[in-house]
């Protein structure tokens, strides 16, 4: 296969992508084949091996994929109302099935593949210093002290819904979106981050 | 195969659990087979069929056992000793590879499969329930309001770890778990839970 940038080889790249995305919806991480994706994108088969290997490395590069595209930093005029927004936004994503498909395969392939590993620590990486930017912006109005770590309300405002998704199973709704989010705020104003 | 309780079959089953735990350690969720469980626990794979029928009911008998086993909830005298235990051994936990292996299988699981998941919501909404003793000791001692939710407590005392463990791949130690602990308290007394 002969590759020009923006031409074929980027076609078949976007079509793989959108096929491994197609593919996990319908049939989850453990149900995912080359061969299907192959298949749905239109694509032979061995174009697929080549350049992707295996379905890890088809997760990974979706997920390279989304963390390279833009994310709209919530921006509502308070730290709480951007940080309930963030939790919310976990909310919607993990009641949808369509949306839920790729983390829950994810969270599978990385327990499994050193590759998606990799890339699944570098999207929450890149995806949290994004969210960041709602605390430093709270910090310049001056309603958060600046020795608050920023990540780490972040990951405090979203840890108790992916724990709820991915450990205990129990319901997520935007109350429990709501409460996460205040409680990270009064450890943060408390002076415990 | 005839079943006299105590007798063989509790045998059986007790040597069929301890193979599940072992080959999970060795081969992780995907290289677990029931044929391999079955050598292992020295038992005709057709009994390993017939009792557990995949090696999803495997995990998920194996779990129902765990939850039965007592826990001991720890006692140190204060409410924020006792939540960074709870938040220490979680973290002990996930950096033994062996015992690791367990969670990481359950997690896996539950994402496909109805059985196991249930199992794994029962594990630990039993393992809130008595984490949460620690925090209604502190009530009864007034060390913290009674309208706390103390399952809540418990809930957000963990859930940054766990969100490493599973969501970011971030590193965890016994900072992260005193941080945490901390966190969660601070929101408490702050009044969001």
């Amino acid at each position: 296969m002969t590759t020009r940038p923006g031409g074929r080889s980027a076609r078949v790249r976007d079509a793989v992508r959108a096929a491994t995305y197609a593919e996990l919806v319908e049939h989850g991480y453990l149900g995912l084949t080359v061969e299907n994706v192959a298949t749905r994108a239109g694509v032979h088969k061995t174009t697929v091996y080549r350049r992707w290997a295996t379905i890890d490395v088809l997760i990974a590069d979706a997920l390279d994929h989304a963390r390279d595209t833009d994310w709209p930093v919530p921006d509502t005029g308070t730290l709480e109302g951007d940080l309930i927004a963030i939790a919310d936004e976990v909310v919607d994503a993990f009641t949808d099935p369509a949306l839920r498909a790729m983390p829950e395969a994810i969270v599978t392939a990385a327990l499994h593949s050193q590759r998606a590993r990799a890339a699944k620590r570098d999207f929450y990486a890149a995806r949290q210093a994004q969210a960041a930017e709602v605390v430093r912006r709270a910090q310049r109005r001056g309603e958060l002290p600046e020795g608050v770590d920023a990540v780490e309300l972040v990951r405090l405002t979203c840890a108790p819904l992916y724990y709820r998704i991915f450990v205990t199973g129990e319901p997520l709704d935007h109350d429990t979106a709501r409460r996460s989010a205040r409680a990270a705020l009064a450890a943060a104003r408390a002076g415990v981050l």
